[in-house]
């Protein structure tokens, strides 16, 4: 029946299921990340490397793949997905976080974000998906919240879901609309703490950066105790830029790669999700959230015209200040003990658009549109060059 | 077949019968206006006190109703519906208009503000439902330009449509998720110059103005020659407010008319579309659009923290200035000639907000809610205590 | 020695007692304010009707008037002055407030607003002077703040003064510079709790507003214990509109009153400060800040293009909240609760602006340019018309 | 006599004189750039790699150096200056260029950006002094116009100047406010085309830059002609940054050189100015300017707290455009040919950081506070390592 959301056919389960034996997958992962093969960060991370490390913050995806060949629309192939970031896991609907955001290049959509500047608080989850399907995310979001909990005495409840987007119309049927309420209910569902999936998942299924495959990447950073003993996690849905600009540990290396996809503009995207347990209140979430560009300057992004470089901010300290009856008390750094945490973001930033370009699988979609993997070894060799390789632990690279 | 959305089932085609019964009936309205009441406004309306006034502004609705008594999830009752303003009429898509927003109170949803923000432009129509319909007219708006034109060589077209929302879970069955692609189809297919419906049409179908039955407002203001003829027109979907600030041509009529429904703060919304055809560019739009609190002001608005208070505005000069390729010659009105226009707008949104109570109508929604429309005599004899009724032209009240 | 900015010459000396004297004289004022001729106004003012009801908050000003007749730049007539707001006394500057801005229209001055945006806190006092002594007001802010205290161990102090400004050239040699550093020395040192002088003081000196005598004016409101038992300060320095635009309690009355100054355009600004006790956070203060424009636009506002329209809001709740070590707690409005507040707001900027009007004399300035004061019989006749006076306290009128 | 501007006295010959010993010394600088040293930059720099290979840009300096030793506020020792940058050179005040500006840390000042924001013109010089002295200088501005020009029919005239600061007081006897109105007009009338001092010179003088001596730098970039042949210009004032975190050419350098001055926080701050040429409207200056943190994040700048970091661009595109009669036509780059320029802008940044930490010199100044110059032959032996030395010219280094 059309109006009934929560109809599964047997497309979605066959879909489920791939899904899950995708996600075990990529828990068992023993792809290297970017630290795996020597290649140089600043800054202490957390145990996970990830925006997990971030107490309390879960993360799902959705991941659909199917089809392959010549496009046809409705059909396929299908290179696309969801992915949900939950500040409090299943408790984000009713304690809301503080956030803020910030929009670098606008061409893109982040909804729910009047919202979040106007009160403060992010009341739910940041989903990413592609472009055309940020609709159906939104208001599957508000139908799985009806799902879950009554709506108040009124029968009203939460209802401006933040959906973020970059697009992947170069390898999935994009105007197929793929994305249905189910995928969005499964990501919900099955988000979780612990290690996070990257490269081709989720929301980052079918992205491109830097003319390379791209997709999703995570890192964090842990400050020192004498700095508070905070952590910044961050997770980005990595779809900017031109291989030319391309920078890693400093050095110009898309120029000595062989070539990716053609193209001389930066289409695409990136939305970031900061995450941190530093007590920040909005503005200064907003603060926080305006050093990204810094991150993503050091790995050569100029945030062309066609870039929707959008990035949201959140705290999970203060649970409970969204309680609507009664003066809250809440903490707040000062501004002068805030220096860690920006710089800290700045260097997770840096390393997770890294990070999403080195677990990214090459990738053939619509019309055998195939995008390459950056080439590990031959990275390596670059970074040598210019001594800019660092001892690797051992079992790794 | 679940993805086609072009599927047109009987309750659909009813549902369109019913519709255009509605519309038809809008138009061969013998229903006052504010001004046919004799309240007294500032300004010289155009032709239509409407902000089809600005030439090649097409407004279009599909209004939803169905059903009656107790509220069933996905059933009904049903009170709700999409609004649909294009500025260049179909060629809107084609021919984007340069744009700025304002949100005074962002506890709502416009999608599609980050773009134009940075962009400048408005690429598309805007789009006004309830609040838990944003997402699925969102996507029915990309569907419908990929229906009607084909995307460009990478399969690529325009995808960040503007839509906002008010809420009307008072008397629609908001967690129904009632409205559908088709009838996004119809508001956009069926949009047209003329006459506008005011009241209870398309997304103001179910709202609530300052405990009033409030709906869909229009007005217009035309400069006189010397401060260069140019026409603002506004359209707003009227949601806001409390009974006891309500004021009509300044006086706090809400305290002596009888109680509309209960309640003691300000839920609602509400949402304000001002166009012209002054050249204005993007940082000018966004000037022009600030002013709309000055004309909520004049009607009692305090803007509380439930209410989404959102505007857009946008030029409908410089036809072709979206054009890629190369530079553009562009005109410019002069700050200092841009005061008049500032003035007008105020002007008709005053008016605007009085046109959407004065011409919504009674209504009976989930659970036997029932809004009263505001009682035109008794509002008169207020007035009219107060010196402040003005003739009104032979044929008219 | 030019240097030393405590030199104070004989002109310095008899400004002095000139000043002092007139201070004395508007303490004892026996002028009526706009509720003492029975205007009406919403809502319950505190004790004073003015900013000063808000606890801690003190308000000094300087007043410069000599000469007449001819301009000669450098000599005079000199019709300005210079006001001072400290959230907290003597105590602003070492227990900052968080505070929030907003420009309706930019065409205007505020410094340290960058700050303001960034920090969330309000280092200081909030200065008001004409346009072109913005500069010499701010450095003397710091020149005063180190003589009153030692710096920080690198020689560092507070160092970005919020100063705003509105334009007095009609009546005052603006182009003379005539404020000097002792001059807002004198605003600072002498700002006290208590009834605040309106008219023509202090910055107010010179204004001109809806082409009557403008200036300073105040107001407050006290919030229902119910609501929490908060109140709302605003102080204003008023010089915008044009008189036929004028409303006072809902009416045009400008229309009907004798022509003021002769103008077709809105010229001058206005400068808002909101003052309240409500604990709110910086991003709070921003929405409050923003409802000013709804309070102008019932007085008739539209905000011209030559209008600076620039407005601050602080609270005085969180005292300590900056101590620059270590997690601080604070205490916050809950989002639904700041309701009554924003409200609050809207009223008193309403009053405060007619209150300014109604305290303005008759001035007459450079090259015997004359601004007439608002004829309060004659507005009061026009009010009477519309039924729009209420019984004015025995004693009163 | 004390309100005379223009009175000058025999320090101020002496300062003058100095001065212009200095503006010379400057011009006919031999002093090594980045490039000479064989730093790599990407990007084609205009003939002069300054903000003044935009044509007409002038800039000008005053350099206020008198005096050693310990401390006496009001006496010295003096490191400080103003910088002016005029878009149109002299003209600049008559015919206002198209501006946006952005603070990515606004613990600082720039005053006049709220009108910059609401007009979208700047309305004559951009001025970069010290903390302590902006307002001094923003007065100044005022006399200097009014000065120049007679003012319009009301006595009116241009009185929102741009005025910047970094701050100096490690080294400058900051409270001392030795920046004077002649200061301001000499730096104004001095300014010029041609090649621009860089290091110690203007607002510069007393700078420190990521713990070396820092100051005044710019470079420029010239786009092919397949993308219009537009130049981008940038001059900053760089004091900003921590040791540890400086890169240059990708390399974290500053962990590899000896120590400068102590310090574990980015303390100071940085103000870019970024000129072109490309017809580029005021929102898209907005956008233009958003990118200068990419530059700064290649250089390890986190913008830290204390770090004022405010960006200004215009477009000396559209003379004519200000002139307030009439409708304007202006031209306007379309959104996607923006690219190029974003590019430049990022890439000027980044060189201008570096072109004024290697042209800036050891300095000496309060109580003996010594500030060195980043080691040139060491930083270069540490890139050499790195293997990201570039042949340099033949005569050069």
């Amino acid at each position: 029946m059309r109006h009934d959301l929560s109809f599964i056919g047997v497309r979605d389960l066959v879909l489920c299921f791939a899904v899950l034996i995708l996600v075990a997958a990529a828990f068992a992962q023993t792809k290297p990340r970017a630290r795996d093969l020597g290649i140089p960060f600043d800054g202490k991370p957390g145990p996970l490397n990830a925006i997990t490390d971030v107490k309390g913050v879960e993360v799902g995806f959705t991941t659909l793949i199917s089809g392959s060949g010549k496009l046809k629309v409705g059909e396929g192939p299908v290179r696309t997905g969801v992915t949900a970031v939950l500040p409090r896991g299943k408790r984000s609907f009713n304690d809301p976080v503080f956030a803020g955001w910030y929009s670098l290049n606008g061409n893109g959509e982040m909804t729910g974000t009047t919202w979040v500047e106007e009160g403060g608080f992010l009341e739910g989850p940041v989903m990413i998906t592609n472009t055309h399907s940020v609709g159906v995310v939104r208001d599957a979001v508000i139908a799985w919240r009806v799902q879950q909990a009554p709506p108040d005495a009124e029968g009203y409840w939460w209802s401006l879901p933040v959906v973020a987007e970059t697009w992947d119309g170069y390898l999935n049927d994009i105007n197929g609309f793929h994305v249905k309420p189910p995928d969005v209910f499964h990501a919900l569902d099955t988000a979780a703490s612990g290690p996070v999936a990257e490269g081709n998942v989720g929301g980052g299924t079918g992205m491109i950066c830097n003319q390379f495959k791209g997709g999703t990447g995570t890192a964090s950073r842990r400050l020192s105790d004498k700095n508070g003993g905070y952590t910044v996690g961050v997770l980005l849905q990595c779809n900017y830029g031109r291989q030319d600009q391309l920078r890693i540990a400093g050095i110009n290396v898309g120029r000595e790669l062989p070539p990716g996809i053609p193209g001389e503009k930066d289409n695409g995207s990136i939305i970031v999700v900061v995450a941190t347990d530093a007590p920040l209140l909005p503005h200064q979430l907003k603060r926080l959230v305006r050093r990204v560009p810094l991150g993503l300057g050091r790995d050569g992004s100029y945030s062309g015209n066609g870039s929707g470089d959008i990035f949201i901010a959140f705290s999970t300290a203060n649970s409970g200040a969204w309680d609507p009856k009664g003066v809250k008390t809440v903490t707040m750094l000062p501004s002068d003990e805030m220096e860690p945490v920006f710089l800290a973001t700045v260097q997770a930033v840096e390393e997770a658009v890294i990070n999403a370009m080195i677990a990214a699988e090459t990738v053939t979609g619509i019309n055998g549109h195939k995008v390459l993997a950056i080439p590990h070894d031959q990275l390596r060799a670059v970074l040598k060059k210019y001594n800019r390789l660092v001892d690797v632990p051992a079992g790794k690279q």
